[in-house]
C-alpha cells in the first residue's frame, strides 16, 4: 500500500505547512562518533516532533467532506500535538482521547492547539469504547498513529528531505538511524530512500528493553514487548511494529540498534550542548547510537534523525546536571 | 564603508559554508506576545551563533597571501570560536587571545576547533601588547569582532536570510529585533533589510543597565556603558556602539529596546519549551523584547534573531527549574 509516489504526493500536499528542517553537524560529535555525524532536527518541526508530517498528510489526504466532519486519534504525546495541530491548519475539529492522569501539560498543549481533549479512566474506561462511540456520533475519522498508508508517507516526506540534503552535502553512502516506536517513520523514511538516495540505509533505533522491531527483524516474525512503561523514552515505546510497517522494515531497513536509557540522556546532553537543540530522551536514541554505538555502523558518516523535543522540564534540567561536562 | 553590495558578495564567499538557519514559530508564542512572532535561530549556525558568518566573511576576503599567514581575535566568546572555525574552514591558523580565567569550556572549545590559545592575567598582563606583538612577528592579520566592514558585511548574511524567508511567509511589515553588543550584526542586518526588505525595521535590543546603543540611538551620539560586567547576558556586553556600526544603525534602526536579565531568561526557557533551540541569556534578550516588551513594538508581526547559543548547563538548569511552567 505505501509506496514512493504516496510519500511524494504527501509531500506536495505538506509544501508551505511543513518546516524543512536543516542538517546539523558538530566537530565535536564527529570527535565522539569517529566519523561525520548529521542529524536531521525533527524537534523544530511544527508542535515539536515529525508526527506534524504524518498528522497533516493523512488530514490533507481526507475527501473534504470526510474530513470537515472531523478526526479523533487517541494519544498522550507527540501524535496527539500532531493531529490537532494539523486539523486546525485544515479547519476541522479534532479530538483526541488521552489518559485522565496523562502529564497537564501535555493535555493543556492538545487542548492550546485547538483539540478537544475527551479524558478517560486507564483503570475503569474503555478507551476504544470511547472512541468508537464518539466517531459514529460525529463522523469523526479516526487517524491512527503510524499503521496507516497517509501517516507513513507523511513521516517518508523527511526522508526525502534527508535525501535532498545528502546530496548537497556529497553524502552517498551511510546509515540513515531512525528513533523507532511502532515503525512510522522509519517505514517512510526507508520507502524515501530507496526511491531517491540508494547509498543510503534506513535502520531502527530503540531503547534496551524496547526493542520490539530490533528483535522482530532479526528474527524475521513480529516480536512483542514484555513491558510498556518504565522508560523515560516514552514517546518511542510501542507494543509491537505495525502489520504494514514491519514489512516495509524487513524489506529495507539494516538491523536495529538499541540503547541504554542512559546514553539517550548523554545524547540528549550532547544535542543540547553542540548542536544547540532540544530533544526528549525518546528523541534522542538515534544520536545515541551514532555516537556510542559506532561499531554497530557501517562507513564514514551517519545521519541521525533526531525524532522530537517534547521532555519536562525537570528531566532535562536533571539530565543537564548529571551528564553536562 | 559598508553597504549592500558587500553583504551580497559576503553571501556569496559564504555559501556552501554556512547554515541557512530557518524562521521558527509557535503558537505558544504568538500568543503571549499578542502578534505573530517568528524567530531566526542563529544558535543553529556553525559554533552556536551568528559569529561565524562575519568570521567567515572576514577570512574569505583577506588576499590569500595574507590569509595564509595567519589571522588573530581578541575574544572569550563567540567571536572567538566563529574566528577559530573560519580559519580552520580556510586552513590557516589563528591565534586567539583569551584571559586565563576564561571560562574552561570556551577555552577548551576554541583549542579543539583548532586554534592556538594564548593566555594572559587580565589583572597585570597587555592584552593590546601581546597581540601586536604576536601580529608583528607572525604577520597575522585581527580579526576585530564587530567595527570592521567584512565582519558586518558577513553578519548581515543574516539579514538578507531574514528578508528572503519574510517574503516566504508573507510578511511585508515588520520590526527585526537584534541581540545587540558593539552593533556588528544590528547594522549588517538593518543593510541587508533597507536593500531586500525595506518594510522591515532593525532594532536593537540589550539587555538593561547595558543599554549603550539604544541610549546612544536616542540622544544622537555614542553612548558608553558604566560597567561591563554582572550580566548573564555577557555575550553582548560591549563598552559602546563602534564607530562603523553606530551611524549605520543611527541612519536605519528604530528605537532601541532593553530587557531585565529575568525577562532575557524566561524567554530562553520559552525557546527551549515551544521551539526546541537552545539560548544563551544573551542571545534571547530579542525575543524577551518581542514577548514582554509588545507595548513598544510595531505592527501584527515581529522577527526576533536569536544570536547564540553557547551557556553553561548550571545556568541553564537553574533556569529552567525557576521558570519552567
Amino acid at each position: 500500500m505505501s509506496n514512493l509516489q504516496m510519500i511524494e504526493a504527501a509531500a506536495e500536499r505538506l509544501k508551505g505547512h511543513v518546516r524543512r528542517t536543516p542538517l546539523l553537524s558538530s566537530p565535536f560529535l564527529d570527535e565522539i562518533a569517529g566519523r561525520r555525524v548529521f542529524v536531521k532536527p525533527e524537534c523544530l518541526q511544527h508542535t515539536g516532533s515529525f508526527k506534524f508530517r504524518g498528522g497533516w498528510s493523512a488530514l490533507s489526504a481526507l475527501e473534504p467532506e470526510v474530513r470537515a466532519r472531523g478526526v479523533i486519534a487517541f494519544s498522550s504525546g507527540n501524535h496527539a500535538q500532531g493531529v490537532a495541530a494539523a486539523a486546525r491548519g485544515h479547519g476541522v475539529a479534532a479530538v483526541i482521547i488521552m489518559p485522565e492522569d496523562a502529564p497537564k501539560l501535555k493535555i493543556a498543549n492538545t487542548r492550546a492547539l485547538g483539540a478537544e481533549v475527551v479524558l478517560y479512566d486507564r483503570a475503569t474506561g474503555d478507551r476504544d469504547a470511547i472512541g468508537k462511540q464518539l466517531s459514529e456520533e460525529r463522523g469523526l475519522t479516526l487517524i491512527k498513529p503510524f499503521d496507516e498508508p497517509q501517516v507513513i508517507a507523511g513521516q517518508g516526506t523527511a526522508g526525502l528531505e534527508i535525501a535532498e540534503q545528502a546530496a548537497e552535502e556529497g553524502i552517498t553512502q551511510a546509515d540513515v538511524l531512525v528513533c523507532c516506536g511502532g515503525g512510522g517513520l522509519t517505514s517512510g523514511v526507508a520507502l524515501a530512500l530507496e526511491g531517491h538516495a540508494p547509498g543510503l540505509r534506513a535502520r531502527p533505533v530503540e531503547p534496551e528493553g524496547f526493542d520490539d522491531v530490533k528483535r522482530s527483524l532479526s528474527s524475521g516474525a513480529i516480536q512483542r514487548n514484555d513491558r510498556l512503561s518504565g522508560s523515560l523514552c516514552d514517546a518511542i515505546i510501542t507494543p509491537q511494529p505495525g502489520d504494514i510497517t514491519f514489512p516495509i522494515m524487513q524489506r529495507l531497513c539494516g538491523p536495529g540498534l538499541a540503547v541504554t536509557e542512559e546514553e539517550a540522556l548523554r545524547a540528549m546532553v550532547l544535542a543540547w550542548m553542540r548542536l544547540k537543540i532540544v530533544l526528549e530522551p525518546g528523541g534522542a536514541v538515534a544520536l545515541a547510537a551514532a555516537l556510542f554505538r559506532g561499531d554497530e555502523v557501517e562507513g564514514d558518516t551517519v545521519i541521525a534523525l533526531a525524532s522530537g523535543g517534547n521532555v519536562d522540564a525537570e528531566i532535562f534540567a536533571k539530565a543537564l546536571e548529571t551528564y553536562a561536562v
